[in-house]
């Protein structure tokens, strides 16, 4: 059995920082979370931050590190190009980009690009959820990573075909805070759940109107002045309409097909989109996000030589 | 010829109140503007910053004051009771308010309220603009009020018939400043004009979407990663893309029908919309809106006899 860590593996973000200790057979030894990402790991130097979180799961100074999410972009720790899509899973982990001059070897992920003239659009992080969503190795695909900006990928017999991003989680967050919605949803907006009924109730209207939601976010504020809804109530509604808007747009643009959507979050976000999904009247097959990223820092690592194949 | 002022008509918006002396034909004898409007007045009193603008322009003591706007907000000076749609547009302006123990007879104009389940919505001042946007009497028509909260007026007959809000200039500045477009269009967005071809492409490309805006918001981050978008060319793009969608989004509820839409605005916003309804293939008829929220205050002077009719 493997039981000595044969690679450390990094989801490093634009606000936050995971870590783990994986031994060959992909089994984690330790974890680390911290709010050191991109943005504070700049002021603090990348090299520093990370063997601090080295040293503090007892990682040996030999140990391979293997890094996705924005410390591969031009502002982060050097700069891991995009790979164009189309482009299979595979291809895409193997093209790691390796940080120079450091004492052990330590390889960032690409993101990928989508060069359409219409459709412009970038990832980073999700690409790695994706290779470790256990998808089929044949078929065609449709994956939700739900998030501040949420992204769709068509996956076709193992390769991206294309994929497009919802900033959702983010268009929450400045109505609630900046606009006249603030003052139906209150200070704190209430944490939303996937039984409250106006979550539920807001999800198909906006399901009914193909993805039109700016039609519809004024009326939260009126059904405040006009019908009394409260501020939890508020919060739940907005939820339900910019999610429902999101399943709708991107079902409009990806067509639904036979295969489930592969839902790959976690938490509550997780069983918001869930049951959002279940409104549409989508199957959906739930990956846990967390588990989804490991995997795929485990398989870019293979895929780089930093770590022996699978058995 | 009529030279003495035979009402002060008042537009009292939240940020912003304008003020006009008016004689009983509708000629202008003189006019304010201030940035006293209802958040700025609720501290000084609005008794006392009406009356201040009404000295300087020399108006007698019992001249009688119209006024439209939030003032008849519930956190106004008084709250004017919505008036419930469908209603006809004379009905609405003859439910004026009078505000109680002042010197002068000072009314406002109630609002509108549509309580359907699914469709609440509310608006006050635009109702006056309608009241003066010189209407045919008979027949359907779709008037088109930009602004922070736009609204979209369905006219039957001369009643309001129905009404919806797209808030589209709230979306554009709270997405400028606290999204990650933030990054794209820079500190200060540069001003829009309907000529930039930027402006014109995302219009269309939103018009081609049935008003599904939030899957092309990241495109215009993406575009200046991967294509060189600029700022100015960035806040093109995202004001054609939500004005482009409020368009697509109200043809797609109210139908397009057969009389040109009555665009009721001024200046370079008016320009835009102009130039996005002409993208939209829609005929389009403008009215200024300065000069139908004076001509409205003017017929709601009238409906209320506070002035007499026309000769």
């Amino acid at each position: 059995m493997n039981t000595a860590p044969a690679v450390a593996a990094v989801d490093w973000g634009t606000t936050r920082l995971r870590a783990w200790l994986i031994d060959a057979s992909g089994k984690v030894l330790a974890e680390r979370r911290g709010d050191d990402g991109l943005i504070s790991a700049r002021e603090k130097g990348f090299a520093g931050v990370l063997e601090g979180h080295l040293a503090a799961m007892g990682a040996a100074p030999s140990l391979p590190v293997i890094i996705c999410g924005m410390a591969g972009s031009r502002q982060g720790w050097l700069e891991a190009p995009y790979v164009d899509v189309p482009a299979p899973i595979g291809a895409i982990l193997a093209g790691a980009a390796r940080v120079p001059a450091q004492g052990r070897d330590i390889r960032i992920v690409p993101g990928l690009a989508q060069r359409l003239a219409d459709a412009p659009d970038v990832m980073r992080g999700e690409e790695t959820q994706l290779a470790g969503a256990g998808l089929p190795a044949g078929g065609r695909h449709l994956v939700c990573m739900p998030g501040t900006h949420s992204k769709w990928v068509v996956v076709e017999d193992g390769a991206v075909a294309g994929f497009g991003t919802w900033p959702t989680g983010e268009l929450f967050s400045v109505l609630a805070e900046h606009s006249i919605l603030r003052h139906s949803l209150g200070e704190h907006p209430a944490a939303v759940t996937p039984d409250n009924v106006f979550f539920r109730q807001w999800c198909e209207r906006a399901l009914g109107e193909g993805g039109d939601v700016t039609s519809k976010l004024f009326a939260i504020r009126a059904a405040g002045l006009l019908q009394g809804l409260g501020a939890a109530e508020a919060a739940a509604c907005l939820s339900g309409l910019l999610i429902g808007g999101e399943i709708a747009s991107a079902r409009r643009r990806y067509g639904a097909g036979n295969a489930p959507v592969v839902l790959v979050a976690s938490g509550a976000l997780g069983a918001l989109y869930a049951t959002a999904l279940d409104v549409a009247g989508l199957a959906v097959r739930i990956v846990d996000a967390d588990e989804a990223v490991r995997a795929g820092l485990v398989e870019a690592a293979r895929e780089n030589g930093m770590i022996g194949e699978k058995a």
